[in-house]
């Protein structure tokens, strides 16, 4: 019997589209681990997670990704969690922390989701009608009561949205100027390899290529930047996004 | 003929005290690299480095450590990129980024660096006395302009005191929960052998060591934090820190 993995469904071609269960779906793909993926919608989440005793990831706060590994009975959420799992019961896999990188890879996702923060505003909204009626209506509600405004209301508008999308193409510079350290050595963080730093940064690229659309101005910018880094490491990671 | 590092003296035994400095002699003992000390009093620095055309760490902002590398004609300041210079020139001596961890290194030290915010106001004004005349008058000038007030207001007192020692406290927590993530393979960031990451934190808690003392009161709260592992690291780095 192979892992489970528990992930969220658009209306999408490919179904799949959460930055955060790539993160997972690349892992398991990059570590040519079986596995099958299980569709939950929003709202199913916490029942399932409730039903089958996956601890939620902060508090009291149900997520995914998480998995189901029958071979050791093991139920768990957070992609980093997973991976840490994954890691540690398949030693002989690909690894996405190789040489004992997990601290410095962490600190590193830490440094790039806090050069994220200009972008939520700008795709928030765009997710909305990429779910099912179900999931949408969920999404909107509890990101409304987040956000503390209407979801038509949090995409940045004019000079603001100029501001704002030069802060979250300064911050991707600031990761551009960590990459272009090991140049020459590589497209990956740490050279010829993809480890788990590209394996987020592929998540959240791939997920704006697929909430805005390949064709969609905001794609056609940000895979331009960096001299095309951002895209290229998509690109590269391509073959581990299988969706199974 | 040997590399010549520049260092800043204290009227202290072995005269080392800066973190910044100690960061590159940690670097070239570790690689085994020969060199020798050449000690630069503070107001002596800017024109020292004009003179021989060492560029400025930052805009025109002239600091210590600088080497020079007679065998390349290399002038050079800044101990992150002393240290990819010596990487690069001496392949063959142990390496401080191994594996490309380079750019994860620096993710980490960023990272580790914006925890250390409330430690400044308690460990600045101490570092006064521990310099001589004229330099402690250029370290006190250039700081009361910077921080904005007179020398002896800058230690913070009473509640404030015991909330900004918490803030540093937790801060290092933060750290701690990082190297807590290689639990069992070894002291140091990447398991048995230290790199940059150990090496950034060993220069700054040696810095508090020496300039607290090793009987204050701060430095036995410190040294006791997350199960002693910061003087645990400086500890393990011991035979690194030789003055020559």
């Amino acid at each position: 019997m192979s892992i489970t993995f528990y992930d969220i469904p658009s209306s999408l071609p490919g179904c799949a589209w959460s930055p955060n269960t790539f993160k997972t779906r690349y892992t398991l793909n990059f570590k040519g681990i079986p596995y099958k993926t299980e569709w939950v919608e929003y709202p199913d989440i916490e029942p399932l997670c409730k039903k089958l005793g996956i601890p939620p990831s902060s508090k009291d706060y149900y997520t995914l990704p998480a998995i189901h590994d029958p071979s050791t009975g093991v139920y768990i959420s957070d992609s980093i969690r997973i991976a840490e799992y994954l890691e540690r019961t398949y030693p002989d896999t690909p690894q996405v922390f190789p040489h004992n990188t997990l601290p410095l890879q962490d600190a590193f996702v830490v440094a790039f989701a806090g050069n994220l923060t200009a972008l939520w505003n700008f795709i928030i909204p765009a997710i909305c009608d990429k779910l099912s009626p179900r999931s949408e209506e969920y999404f909107r509600r509890t990101r409304e009561k987040s956000f503390g405004k209407a979801m038509e209301d949090i995409v940045p508008k004019g000079e603001v949205a100029v501001a704002e999308w030069a802060k979250f193409k300064e911050g991707m510079g600031k990761i551009d100027a960590w990459y272009a350290k090991n140049r020459g050595k590589g497209p990956f963080l740490l050279g010829e390899t993809p480890s788990w730093g590209d394996i987020v940064i592929a998540s959240y690229f791939l997920w704006m290529r697929i909430v805005w659309g390949e064709d969609s101005q905001q794609w056609k910018d940000v895979s331009t930047w960096n001299n095309g880094r951002w895209a290229g490491i998509v690109e590269a990671l391509k073959k581990y996004e299988t969706v199974v």
